[in-house]
């Protein structure tokens, strides 16, 4: 099968070290494609950010979804995760949906660990949207700074560590999301030093993507993820605007467009 | 005091009838200045075109709020709100969460009315976001189509005053938002055709604007909605960017940018 | 307009220093009408208090209330704040409701800082009875006493303004409500020492009372807050028993008494 | 033991019936003591009249207090149930919450029975009180009118007993409370027409007074419910002020009173 | 009437113990019978044991529930307490969920007090199932470790003590549950060292199953509690097969049984 | 990868079924090892009989979980899944909430399907459990009767069909799940005919035992699923005595028993 996999960030560094950390848990049948933006930020890091990048995402998914069985947003804080599921017809992860959802198989209670104060807002929607406010245990940043997000996982590693210890005992946590597209990869490195699972969120939208590529669940006909019907747009993005108004790939179309609703 | 009005839909039509409804309760030293969005939808229905027209939405922000004193998001759905609260450091509402809070100081439980059924998900997670699901009576549509947006509040009025007996009765509503820009004007008509109060989202928006540009809070200088550090970006439109880079009138600055964080 | 200011505590210098904390939000056009009560606590501080001082509110409103488009409770902890609404047709604000859903437009959680560990049940019931208590991030007290309600605002300055500081940082607070009439004033005196937006609470109640008498609401003829009919009562003050009993000024009815329901 | 029972009606009639409802659940050392209000309704339908009545509710427990174990306020709404409970020592039960809570033991989830509409939005506030909304199937009332609360449990009898039915099949309730002080006693003749448990609840709070009073609870010195300090009172009934302002019999007292907090 | 109570633990010393607590509370015509389970746990201090111990609770209640007006089972965490009120027609009432309930009347927010972090989980689990998690103000354990469950309410009494202060001032908790069976009498030897009530949870399960025996509350024919038909089971114990097989004491039944519904 | 899958339901069709059924979405690399129950109910329909079951799920994990990489309970109500993740160290899932979760990807409301009224308390609590009850539109049955649960899916096709729609439609689901190991299989051969797409629970299971399996996340050392250490037993079955009391295969431990906690 093949599974897309767009970083709504502009870091080619950060696509490459997440492919290396899905490879993991690819099936041998699992072709993972992946993109990266080349508007928006180098790195998304507020509710702002991700409802600009979420924009980048839809036209990177009006892209490249063409022939793909299923797609990760990999950016924690899922930018566009619901407007995506609306416009496209194939299954659709992202990074914190899928950690939350993962984690509560493996606890009662998940925490998140993360590297920078500023993305608390962002990730406390994410669970919110999930609907899970109730099952998260805390969400912890250590109390140091770092150089740049490229490196964040090695420079606070420890510190991490040490976080992990006092969010199980102080929190009731009992397992831990690692939080963030720059700490991916972290996870495998440091599980042995933590006393419950460590969930690494791009480990587990993409195995979530593979896991309803599987299952070919049929796309919604009805319900709040019906595709909408071709509507009028005013100068979107090519990719975008075809897709929202039903044309295909020889931009043709005979459908009426619908103006307003 | 000026208040700003940002349609994020592209009809100026809407734009001069909510000009025209406003006016009920402007009080003598407001100024209302009003822009329409130039691309986009002519009228948002989803929350994918929600997505999309909130980004339209942070840029004519960014472009026209210099000077004001609040401004309001002029579209039942409230587009970019919290991250137009994020990114800028006046007062900002929305029709939805306007009309929500100001429901909730005529009853105890607030239903909607609207008039399409395409509207509905994203009407409830407007409603999800104001956190009063619980308070949230019904989310209700006439069983009828109608031929446009324009006309739908003259089409439907009938109908739409049949649904809010229907729903008092029903539903154990106390008070009745008539939600979607296209029925602004409405409630001002039918209210003596109610058993319960009506609200109007865009006279509640731009009231609630009003009450906190009078009580001039100090922006944010902590919390979640503290404006962020200037930050580098890729591609952006003009004046978003430099408003995201902390650039001045005269495109200069002399902060350092944040590539990451 | 005029706005109707029920002060259900006895002590008058209270009452002059909400009118003169309320006359930076009172548009040109609205008239503050003030009363003070004549029974009861010089200061309510419990929900007992409250519950007997919510009567003679009830009485207060039942003798001032004609002629006047809106009415303020103007303690926090809202005494009668429900009962109020299901007797009398204008629209009634109180304190600590305007106060939340003011906050609401500010910030995602708002916390309340108030003077005395006493009045924190009765504080904690008013959020929930908006439905509010999962965006109150805390409600705390300076830990020092004080020597009178007459000027603890300024006696504790300085602990408020330290205790603004924390509440942000350690509680996630965007937004603060300094809570309790005998604060009123105190926002506008430390705005500019607080690392978020403070909120007055009897601002925001004269200026949710403005906002409301401008949309002219209808009253309900049915739901929770429909005007109940004519009923019996027995042994209760003059004028309550006059608008209970549906009797006009003319203290005549021709109405039949309702002996049960 | 000694139980206070406090009708909050006028009714003497109604307290008759609620004395001999209660036979059925005292034990042989138990001894039930009943007073009538004097002032207010001859029967309490809403949140405003329970406003009203509660108040003549703590000058009723305040004058009859002393000496009993427990006391009972009974009617269905429990008028003052949470200022009875700050300002006295004995434990206080009430009609809404015993039925509630002693549900709990019987079924997942209950529902109400009532006579009137009217009384809908009272009755939910008391399960919104114990916390409770979620365990609530339905708050159901017959379709049709009474003449008199005198007699209205014998009017509705068999409208009851078929509402019953449906409401266990439509709404899922595992055990019926048939609210309101009107009922009193309408339990126990219908209980073998009834698919589920009946709950009556002047049973349910004489029952629980009883179970309270056996397990002597320590009056609290600290947390919400710790008796307020004495007190400065205006114009208040003199048994109220007397206990408020902590004198004894002979109405004198050492104690400073507290004119503010 | 005759109550019968379950000690799910093997310890017979916990049950005599237990019978000695409930005397306090035994009305004068209430007969109290115990048993003890002869196989699983001495003590059950987890969920999986409390799922092993749960089902020696239902056969053992198929076994004596026999001419008994109400059940107790005697273990906080109360094993098997919705299974067997679904299989038995008798009130059943259990440790933890009685002293949650009871607490409700004593006070705003309960908390409890326990002896082993071990417990807190399974602890946690009641009062979901309670439906009250927002009324448990936290569940606490001494710092302390401790050599039996024989004798560690003496061991720990002092700590338990402090600890009730501390919950008290730092959780904001109203009344305190002294949770687990190990802990039966002990909060009547140091209620007299406490700022709030105390309840013991034993003493509050005998209390209501009291309760519930004298309200005689008819058995349910429908809803989520009506006695299964007879069903076909495979290597059962003798009394709960004959049970579950809707036979009687002569093992012998007429009735079709239901292979799989 | 080894994946042990349990039916704690005594009926080996079921089983077969179920192997049958997993098969479309086993990556080559995985091997599915089934075992059925000896001992329980042909077929669990009831939480007293999910308890019983849930101890027989317990023996039979204790006898056959070692080598395996993951475990999946094969009921949808997920008899003893709490408590088998306590004691054991393995990831196990189980149907329902495989399904509940995996639904949460492809849907913001599920609602499920089944076949009889019995099993909604049971399916109840397991949407309850996972704390997912707001996202669950419906539970709902069929209103007609079948023969067998060995044809239940076949039987009620055209119904269940019909009933997708409906609950699409009337309780706004975006996804269904045919809940209930009867109906394993049932959705890959509807899809073509449902709105939305559909979920099979045990499809759902053992992909999301794969999904963990592939992550092999730590076994916790603390938090609610740290396996407890050694402890006595009284009289439980072998296998599950000797893993509680931490022996190995040899039936010997140099450990120390801990008799209560």
């Amino acid at each position: 099968m093949k599974i897309l996999m767009i970083n709504p960030n502009t870091s080619t560094e950060m696509t490459d070290r997440m492919i290396a950390t899905a490879q993991s848990v690819l099936a041998p049948d699992t072709e993972l494609i992946a993109h990266t933006a080349t508007r928006g930020f180098p790195y998304i890091a507020s509710r702002a950010e991700a409802m600009i990048a979420g924009n980048i995402t839809l036209e990177m998914l009006a892209e490249h979804h063409h022939g793909c069985d299923a797609a990760v947003i990999a950016a924690f804080g899922d930018p566009s995760l619901i407007a995506a599921r609306e416009l496209f017809e194939i299954p659709i992860t992202a990074m914190a949906e899928a950690a939350i959802l993962t984690s509560c198989m493996l606890g009662e209670r998940f925490a998140m660990l993360t590297f920078s104060r500023t993305l608390v807002a962002w990730y406390e929607d994410a669970v919110a949207l999930a609907g899970l406010t109730h099952r998260c245990a805390a969400i912890r940043v250590p109390d140091v700074s770092f150089k740049s997000v490229s490196t964040v996982q090695y420079e606070l590693e420890n510190e991490i560590v040490a976080l992990a210890e006092r969010t199980v005992k102080e929190d009731g946590a009992d397992v831990l999301i690692l939080a963030g597209a720059p700490l991916a990869g972290l996870a495998q490195r440091i599980a042995h030093r933590s006393p419950v699972p460590l969930v690494d969120p791009l480990v587990a939208a993409v195995s979530q993507a593979q896991t309803l590529a599987r299952m070919k669940p049929k796309a919604a006909s009805a319900g709040r993820f019906a595709r909408p019907g071709p509507k009028v747009t005013v100068g979107l993005p090519q990719s975008l605007a075809d897709w929202i108004e039903h044309r295909g790939p020889d931009r043709q179309s005979d459908l009426t467009l619908n103006a307003s609703m």
